[in-house]
C-alpha cells in the first residue's frame, strides 16, 4: 500500500524537499479521498458521520527526545489521535499533520519519523490528507484524525451509563505508566528488563478493532458508553460517568464544580465499585510496584496514556463482549451515586494529572 | 449566536476553568454536529463532501505578542484556516483547536484570545468541534477546519487552468506585507499611519463568499481554478499552474524539480502574464514602496499572508464575476509556457519564502 520511499539524501532540506519525502511515505489517493493533500484543503466522500478529534504531540511535555527514536514519534502522534477513534467506535479514515521542526532536523530524521507514521497509517489504512509545515524551536506535532461511525451501529460516547451497568476496559492498564518512569530513570537501557512497559509507553496500540466491535454490539441494543483512556481511570472515570470535563461544564459557561480533594462522584448521580484483583494487572507493573514499595492497583489506576478503551454496557452484553474482544475485562459496576470506590476503597486518596493546576507546570506529565 | 461568556476570574487556571471558559465563548452545539465537543471526538453530519485543511500558527514565526493582542490572534490563527476553504470555495461548517500555552498566559488573556477567535467563528457559522491542550514554552496554535462544498458547485481546485484563461484575484496585493514591515518596525504605533496595512496583517478577512460565488459560477460550466493567496503570488501562481508544491511532487515520491534562480515556470506547459497597474493597488502599498525606495508592484508579487483569492477562469465568466463578487480584479492571462512576466518582465529576479531553506532559518517568515 505504501510505496518504497526514495532515499533521503534525494531530498534538499526545502519545503518541497521535506513534501517530496513525506509523498514517498503517505499515498497521495484514498477511497475516502475526492482530493488528496498539495491544494487549500482536502476533500473528503461524504457518507456515515464523521468523528474527528485533535491532539498535540509536544517535546518535553509529551515525550523525550533522549528516549524516543523518530519511529516511535511518528508512530505515537499518530497513535493516541486513533485511540480517541477507538473511543468513538469508529473505524479511522485519515489524518492531518502540522509540523514545527527545530533546527537539529535533517532528512533523514524525517525520513524515520514519517516511516514510523506511516507504518501506522498503512495498518489502519489512512490517508494523510494536508497539514502545515513550520520551523519551531522544539518538536511540535499535532494530528487531527477522522474516521467513519461503525455500520451497522454508530458511534459510541461517555455519559449514557446506567446503575448496574458493567464496567469494563480493553487493554493494559498503568503498564504505559511504569513505562514512562523506567525510561525517565534509564533510558532506553530500561527496554532491556521492562520490554513490555516500554512498549506501551513509546508504541502504544489504539484499539481500533475492539472500538469497532462495541460500536457494532450497541446496534438494536442501549449502546455502550465507550472512552479512551488517556489520563488514568482516576481522572477518566469521572468523565465517562459524565462527572467532570466539558461534557460536564456544558454550553452555559458555568464553570464545572471543582472536585479536588473529594471523592469524584460524590453527591452526584453515578458512582462505579471498581473490583481490579492483582492478577489482572501485568506482571512487569507488579514488579515495578513491588520494587518501588507501592500498591500495583493504585498504579493501575493513576495509569495515565493507557491508550486502553473505558466502558460500561448493560450485563447482559457481558459474555458476547468477553467472546468476541481479545483483551476484554470486566472491572466492576455502575452504581447509583456513592462515589467512586476500588476493591472497596474509596479514591479520594488519589489524584490524576491537571496541566494547568498550580505547581504542574514544568513537571513531566504522568 | 454566541452567548455572553462569563467573567474570566470565575474560574481557576486548571484544565477544567479553561474549558469552561471557552464554553462560554463557542457553543457547544451546531446543526452540523451530531455530537459536540468533550468526547474523545466530535462527530459531523455527513451529506456533501467536506473540505477539510489545518495550519499552525506560532509565536515570533507567524505572530509577534508586541503587536498582536490576544484577540487579533485568536482572529488570525482562525482566519488563516478559514482562507483555505475560501480558496476550494466551501463554507465553513467547524474546527479542532490546539493549544499550547506558555506560564504567562492567564484567564483574561483567554477570554480576549477566545473573543477573538468566537467572533470570526459566529461571522462564519463555525462550530468548536474539539482540541487539545497543553503547556508549551511559546504560544502554539494549530486549527484543522472544515467546510461543505457549495450547493449548487463544488469544490476548487488548483491545477485546471488552461492556455488563454483569464487569472484573477479577489482581495488585496502587498498590504499584508506592508503591515508586517511598518509593525515590526514600529509596533502597535504603526497603527496610526498604516490602518489598512495593518488591519490586513493583524486580521485578514478570508474571502468565503467569494469563494462560495466562485464555486457556484463552476457549475454547468468548466469551473475555475481557485486558490488563497498565503506565500505571494510569486510561489503561489506556480502552484496554481501546477508547475511547483506537492500536486506536482505528486505520490511517486520523486523530488519536484528545484526551480531556484529559474523563471518559475520555464520549460513547463503552462505559464502566465500578468498585468498589474499601480492603480489596482492600495495607496499604503504606494506610498509604503515609494518611501521605501521600492518598486510598489514588486511588493504586491512578493506578498505574503494577503489571504486573498487567486484563480484563473474561462475568459467568458469574467462579465458576470467582475459583476458579482466585489473586490473580483482581472490581472492578466494564462499562456501556454513562456514562464511567468509581469508587465512584460520576467520574474526570475525575485522569489518568495521557504521556512527551510539555508539562511531561512531564525529570520521571520514574510
Amino acid at each position: 500500500m505504501v510505496p518504497a520511499p526514495p532515499s533521503p539524501s534525494a531530498f534538499t532540506f526545502s519545503e518541497d524537499g521535506i513534501l517530496a519525502c513525506l509523498a514517498g511515505h503517505f499515498p497521495q489517493t484514498h477511497p475516502s479521498l475526492l482530493l488528496g493533500r498539495g491544494d487549500d484543503c482536502a476533500v473528503l466522500k461524504a457518507g456515515r458521520p464523521l468523528c474527528v478529534s485533535s491532539d498535540l504531540f509536544l517535546e518535553d511535555i509529551h515525550f523525550r527526545r533522549s528516549y524516543f527514536s523518530p519511529e516511535d514519534m511518528g508512530h505515537k502522534a499518530l497513535a493516541v489521535n486513533v485511540s480517541d477513534l477507538a473511543g468513538c467506535g469508529a473505524r479511522p479514515l485519515g489524518f492531518t499533520l502540522c509540523l514545527g521542526l527545530p533546527d537539529w532536523v535533517d532528512m533523514a530524521w524525517l525520513d524515520c519519523f514519517f516511516g514510523g507514521m506511516a507504518a501506522l497509517a498503512g495498518q489502519q489504512r489512512m490517508a494523510l490528507a494536508g497539514g502545515d509545515l513550520s520551523r519551531c524551536e522544539r518538536l511540535h506535532i499535532s494530528v487531527t484524525v477522522w474516521g467513519e461511525t461503525a455500520e451497522p451501529g454508530g458511534f459510541l460516547a461517555r455519559g449514557g451509563s446506567m446503575p448496574g451497568d458493567s464496567l469494563f476496559v480493553v487493554g493494559r492498564l498503568g503498564l504505559a505508566r511504569v513505562g514512562l518512569h523506567v525510561l525517565e530513570a534509564q533510558g532506553r537501557a530500561a527496554l532491556a528488563d521492562w520490554p513490555a512497559a516500554c512498549a506501551a509507553h513509546l508504541r502504544p496500540e489504539p484499539q481500533v478493532d475492539a472500538g469497532l466491535m462495541l460500536a457494532r454490539a450497541g446496534y438494536n441494543a442501549r449502546p455502550p458508553a465507550l472512552m479512551d483512556l488517556s489520563d488514568g481511570i482516576i481522572r477518566d472515570l469521572p468523565r465517562l460517568l459524565g462527572l467532570s470535563g466539558e461534557l460536564r461544564a456544558g454550553a452555559d459557561g458555568q464553570p464545572p464544580q471543582q472536585n479536588q480533594g473529594q471523592n469524584p462522584g460524590q453527591s452526584q448521580g453515578l458512582g462505579a465499585a471498581i473490583l481490579l484483583p492483582q492478577g489482572l494487572l501485568h506482571p512487569e507493573v507488579l514488579r515495578y510496584a513491588q520494587e518501588q514499595g507501592k500498591n500495583p492497583v493504585h498504579e493501575a489506576l493513576l495509569g495515565g496514556e493507557d491508550y486502553a478503551l473505558l466502558g460500561s454496557c448493560a450485563p447482559d452484553m457481558l459474555p458476547s463482549l468477553h467472546a468476541a474482544i481479545p483483551g476484554f475485562c470486566s472491572i466492576g459496576t455502575i452504581t447509583a451515586g456513592g462515589g467512586i470506590t476500588c476493591n472497596n476503597e474509596p479514591l479520594d486518596r488519589l489524584s490524576g494529572f491537571d496541566h494547568f493546576e498550580a505547581g504542574a507546570r514544568g513537571k513531566k506529565a504522568d
